[in-house]
């Protein structure tokens, strides 16, 4: 059994995490990681007539590209992981459509990157393929007026909400190659402490980022040690709101702790308030950023952890809290 | 590598059905399967103030009697792999709260059941788990409200459209006991011929079951000879066009070919129009009937191919056809 602790997967095989790509909106581009992305579009129609349109356009360039960039076709890829936040995962489903690629639709909200490539490394690892495209992505307006109020309303943020990030991001794994592997994978469960308000995903999803970073650390135990470990999108709330949990539970990762949400904007002058969120949140960032650091090894070792907030807008109305689930994955350069 | 042909993934290890239970809703409880099925619940509701709540009790209460029946603990099982039709996967979502039982969540509408065992299987093969849990459900009022329109409305429901079963199915994997094995997955790719009717999900799903049935017994040539081939909820008309398209590309499969939504009702009589349709629907019919015959060994290989209608009110709004796919498992008693 690869099987270490209580719930974390060990890779017994090498699997690489061969190249990735990252194409965000003009928010994004204007933040601090507007050089590491490789490609920022400039409205956020992309000349699309619909929201929804420009987020499948936004992955399936994504897809597309990391096939160009590797000099790979279809044909060499085994199977496509795709998810993200809109109703029946369309974003993934209708970018899809054109590729032919065995698709594995996946749904773990804004969690959805570090458990498409958990996934993936565990069937590559298990040998059944040689190549998998990881992808997820999120567009902000399509996610506001699915899960909060149409734009066009222009209704008052509070100063909890974050900003979903309009962007994709493509992972290519492999069983061959050059690159960053992956070492383990803890999925969480779902956990929920009670939260109600749709404007603070951050305070949603800190208890399963809490239990899942405190269960991988404890399976892990004398395994690895990470220089940095990088939560999804707890945004500034979530962030402190983890921080704390933590060291409630006698850990302190304070001084090696990231969040994506926080890097992909200059929250003080940008004006996303908590900070970023939503499925292309930790895919882009992952994707440009970290991956580039991996690779150059600038940094030796992370713990990507992202965090989903479970939010339906139906079952909101009928009057239950929120659930947070996150999912962790151990990467070594 | 455990693939054969384009894209058929084969278990090189012992992959066990070990268990399966079923719970449905009143109108299946009248139907043909009703001495199948381990439960059959008296009304929509079951007690709770929703159809969304019953159905999350219905998808707890399979996972929890699963346990129970097989007298194992939630400890004992690695990983529970979930989907359902509603948006954010809430019935999964929420039922699994209370479990803390490590989750992946999965969309692909109503393939889900075999889209899971598919991936289990394969996770179970690779060595990362002992026990997975594998659920999914649907409910008639939920997703009607959500798919088409709302059930207090009264609308007319044209003869092709089909009935969302009320129900859900779990199915325990294992790498050890005794119980029918999973020999071969298929995942399929997604197949948009351009139906816009969302009342008529059968045609929707055809091709992508059409292009996984065919592209399995081309990958599978000569491994493995089914005494039957079920696919998910294609309902009469799904049903007949599949036929239809495997004909024209020269398979004939008629005298082996069952489909579950013709299987859980008494189509002429109780009034469901097409047949069945819905995650629960091959969830239930596999859980139930097929799952005896082939422990009884009366049935001995089957492929399970559940077909999903990747509809989403959303994008249909804005113009666009209904995808389909369908991802089929290879079993053997």
């Amino acid at each position: 059994m690869k099987k270490i602790g209580k719930q974390t997967f060990i890779m017994a095989n090498d699997v690489i995490i061969k190249d990735t790509y990252s194409v965000v909106g003009p928010k994004e581009g204007e933040g601090p990681l507007r050089d590491y992305f490789d490609l920022i579009i400039t409205d956020s129609l992309w000349e699309e007539d619909s929201w929804e349109k420009c987020e499948q356009k936004l992955q399936k360039t994504a897809v597309e590209e990391i096939l160009v960039n590797n000099n790979i076709t279809k044909d060499d890829v085994d199977l496509l992981l795709a998810g993200d936040l809109l109703n029946q995962i369309v974003s993934s489903s209708y970018a899809a459509r054109s590729s032919n690629l065995p698709f594995i639709g996946l749904y773990g909200a804004c969690s959805t990157m570090s458990l498409s490539i958990g996934l993936g490394s565990m069937l590559i690892d298990g040998g059944f393929a040689s190549n998998i495209i990881c992808v997820t992505s999120s567009h902000f307006c399509s996610a506001e007026r699915q899960y909060r109020a149409p734009l066009e309303m222009g209704g008052q943020r509070p100063l909890s909400s974050q900003w979903t990030v309009t962007g994709s991001g493509a992972v290519l794994l492999s069983n061959s190659g050059i690159g960053p592997k992956v070492k383990s994978v803890t999925f969480g469960s779902i956990e929920d402490l009670g939260i109600t308000d749709a404007d603070n995903m951050g305070a949603a999803m800190a208890p399963a980022a809490t239990r899942t970073i405190k269960q991988h650390l404890e399976d892990i135990k004398g395994k690895a040690k990470y220089d940095l470990i990088v939560t999804g999108d707890l945004a500034t709330v979530g962030r402190d709101l983890t921080n704390k949990l933590l060291k409630e539970e006698g850990i302190d990762i304070s001084n090696k702790y990231e969040d994506c949400g926080m890097k992909i904007y200059d929250i003080k002058n940008q004006d996303v308030h908590s900070g970023g969120s939503g499925c292309g949140c930790s895919a882009v960032v992952f994707s440009s950023y970290y991956y580039k650091l991996l690779k150059e090894k600038r940094l030796k070792s992370m713990l990507l952890t992202a965090t989903g907030a479970l939010h339906s807008p139906t079952i909101f109305q009928q009057g239950e809290s929120i659930p947070g689930i996150a999912h962790a994955v151990g990467i070594e350069s």
